[in-house]
């Protein structure tokens, strides 16, 4: 087990509703589990006008995010937490001297004895991500001579390549590249971290994973909800950048990458660039026009009761071209997987909520047994959530005369292991972090690089010509035409929520 | 679903064991499900002084073997079953003229329209084949130009390569090889034959079945008793002889063997064949005797209850020499499995009675992340019996920070797909070869390949010099010296009855 140092986390955007919903319960986890370090405080910064006091009963005593975790313990254990919380206003604007802070954060340091070490996580808007590295330099609040100082940004990082370069490019003024986090909750999922020991602590698996043995992968993110509260931030922002530009192509990068040779956050980092690079960027509108599919979804009624379409939904534009339902082929340009076409979607308001990764290998090449059903490929189901586990669709023989073949599961599921706790992803992120270690999370180089792909589907939705929007149903597997990109040889794994259950395979069921 | 024609079952040694307790069930199975042909009839024939209704009242009306299937039939059903079943007095000596045998077959053929087709099932000693053989000839009853007539032999098939070619030469004066069904039950097993659906229809499994990627196979065969009522007869005979001559090195032959080009009989015969023609001939002392561990079991306390020893056993020679424990290391010499070796036990007296194949693959080339646990090899066990299943030991990571990998099961049940009714090995069998479909039943070319193989073996243990006899208590794994055979590389996987169960790896546990 690796030492966490004491420090201090500075948290920006303090009043907003990550800190309460996931940033103080991951830490709540972590006091519990005995996993901060000895000294440690949170501040909280941003414009509301808030005293600790305030601060405190907002994001502890009375959070409905820890209602439940904290009512049977004694008021002394709670009170040791909140104690280590506090709350400093900016005064109604990021963009101001941050003296005043610093002077908190002195002073806080001084009674909690937290040394020099402070993480400073920025839980804003990204387009103050710039302004506030500017003012906490100005302040010297960056120089690591008496502890290190890291910073954590969230997602989205970036528009659009040239906003994600600014974005780097302006952090990297006031801070250098290993001092900066970008967090991808879902590298903070187990089953996505798995995935890696699967391909490369075993030697089963390797072997096959190439384009000798691997006829497609598909890999889908189907959410069940629509955009909830968030249509104003959705509609200018969509499946594309919400969902497949971060989680989705950094899942990709994890399924293609070369074995790292070692273990180490730069080994792995420097890997998935490199599969990220050679994923082949679509450069012509006809190459665009066959591969990428996008849509929204429209009214209907799910289990009974009337849902709305996309373009009604509130903060959302009436006339609005924002995608909820994204689907890319794809193909990556390297020795490993030339000719093995990659077939990604993500959307809202799917039958369920549900990510996995499929990998369909070929066929056997002589057929020498009759097949009882039509699929006669061997698949691995790699379920991110829910239900999370591995699966093997393989033949068996049929019980009876003669040598008839049926499709039978190989399974593992995670929760078989489940007597080790499994940390929340926020839980596991903060406590790398604050360990210093980068593993999961998205370097510079990362991040545009996904850009880079993703740069030329964004433009050319935006301004091709007669780009197709379709629309689909809410409560259906996204347009029919979806299947399209199969071009004949294959259509979409439509999941349901048990791993095991066979899914089926049309988009209207 | 193939047609079976209308025939007759003439049963040699139609008084003995087998007849009441695997052959009339299998056919009561057959008729119950609708699987025997419109006309149909069974004559025993044996040296007892039986008339048809005491043969009846033995296999049907007072056989305790079908006593559970029949108790809540109509009297009509099972008369119409019984009425099937007829019994002819051979007058004490299998060597007699058949004349009478002839004029009863006629009869009946006659009387139950059976046509010409006569299927001979020689349930007596060995010794007597071709005696029966001759005389059927004599009579003119194995002539095929008024119906198929075809034999089934039971095992011991040869008692040395020498007596197998003299078996099969003597059967094939009055038969032809085509007309000849070796049965070994073994091959009737579901689990068995889906080692040829597991190989040959799913494209994962082929591409890492060979020296590239596999260590090492192991194959366990465990009987929890020991000899019982046999002692007599395994005394002549032993394990080698009663196990592994014939039903392990068919499993061999099929974990072993290079794709066929179809599923007919003969091109998974030819294949099997080659496969046990390849097995290293173990020729001089020093290989024999490093590679091969014979052993006894001696008496012991099992879960509170004393245990005779082989030995003390009834009809067993106090100073017996026979192995109730082989253990078989040795090498295929073809372009698959150059250098990989296979273990290969059978024993009595084991702590469970157990029957599975375990692929061993190589660990992974390069190490990335720290193992929890010491085993870090990839396995595939292959279960025959009980748990009949598939389970893949495979890492995954332990929850939490970093990259802990733990071993973990990808596991398949046969019984999950039990909608399926499953035959007998015996129902399944005797269908086939009423079906004229002998892909189970082995070619005299198996046999004797096999012999070649295990021939050298027999005749150090008998004749070598200094050769080893283990004791073991009766209840544990076998002698302590049979890990040896691994020589440092590896240990025998003791399993339990549970295919899940991580087994145990000491002999005596």
């Amino acid at each position: 087990m690796k030492k966490t140092e004491n420090q201090m986390l500075v948290i920006f955007g303090a009043s907003g509703d990550l800190t309460a919903r996931k940033l103080i319960p991951a830490l709540f986890n972590l006091y519990m589990a005995k996993q901060l370090p000895e000294n440690f405080v949170v501040l909280g910064a941003s414009r509301s006008n808030l005293s600790d006091e305030d601060f405190r009963n907002r994001v502890v005593f009375e959070s409905e995010y820890l209602k439940e975790k904290i009512k049977d313990l004694k008021e002394d254990e709670i009170n040791s937490f909140a104690n280590k919380i506090y709350y400093e206003d900016l005064g109604g604007d990021y963009d101001t001297d941050y003296a005043p802070l610093r002077k908190r954060v002195e002073a806080l340091k001084e009674k909690h004895n937290t040394s020099g070490n402070i993480m400073y996580y920025l839980s804003t808007p990204p387009t103050l991500y710039e302004t506030i590295a500017s003012n906490l330099a100005d302040a010297g609040m960056n120089t690591q001579n008496n502890g290190w100082k890291r910073l954590i940004v969230e997602k989205p990082f970036g528009y659009s390549l040239d906003t994600a370069k600014e974005l780097n490019d302006g952090l990297h003024k006031y801070f250098t590249e290993p001092q900066i986090y970008r967090i991808d909750h879902y590298l903070g999922k187990e089953t996505v971290q798995n995935l890696l020991v699967t391909r490369f602590s075993n030697s089963i698996f390797e072997p096959l994973w190439n384009r000798n043995y691997i006829d497609h992968v598909e890999i889908t993110n189907a959410e069940r909800v629509g955009v909830e509260k968030r249509g104003g931030y959705y509609d200018k922002s969509g499946a594309l950048r919400d969902m497949f530009q971060n989680h989705l192509l950094q899942i990709v990068s994890l399924v293609v990458m070369e074995p790292p040779i070692g273990a180490e956050a730069e080994e792995i980092r420097n890997e998935k660039v490199k599969a990220l690079k050679s994923l082949r960027v679509m450069k012509d509108a006809e190459t665009l026009h066959e591969n990428t599919i996008r849509a929204q979804y429209v009214s209907s009624v799910v289990d009974g009761k009337p849902v709305k379409g996309y373009r009604e939904e509130d903060g959302v534009d009436p006339n609005s071209t924002t995608e909820t339902f994204a689907a890319i082929k794809f193909y990556v340009d390297n020795w490993r997987w030339h000719g093995v076409p990659f077939y990604v979607r993500t959307a809202k308001r799917m039958p369920t909520k549900v990510t996995e990764i499929v990998i369909h290998f070929k066929q056997p090449h002589h057929q020498i047994f009759s097949e009882a059903g039509m699929q006669r490929d061997n698949k691995l189901v790699i379920r991110i959530q829910p239900d999370e586990g591995i699966l093997i669709k393989f033949g068996v023989k049929v019980p009876g005369q003669g040598f008839r073949v049926e499709r039978a599961n190989l399974d593992f599921y995670y929760s078989s292991l489940a007597e080790t706790y499994v940390m929340d992803a926020y839980e596991r992120l903060l406590l790398d972090a604050m360990q210093g270690d980068a593993t999961l999370y998205a370097r510079a180089d990362e991040v545009e690089a996904a850009w880079e792909f993703v740069d030329p589907i964004l433009n050319y939705w935006k301004e091709g010509k007669d780009v197709r929007m379709y629309g689909y149903a809410a409560g259906v597997w996204g347009p029919e035409n979806s299947d399209e990109l199969f071009d004949g040889h294959g259509f979409w794994r439509n999941p349901s929520e048990n791993l095991a259950d066979d899914p089926g395979y049309c988009v209207i069921c």
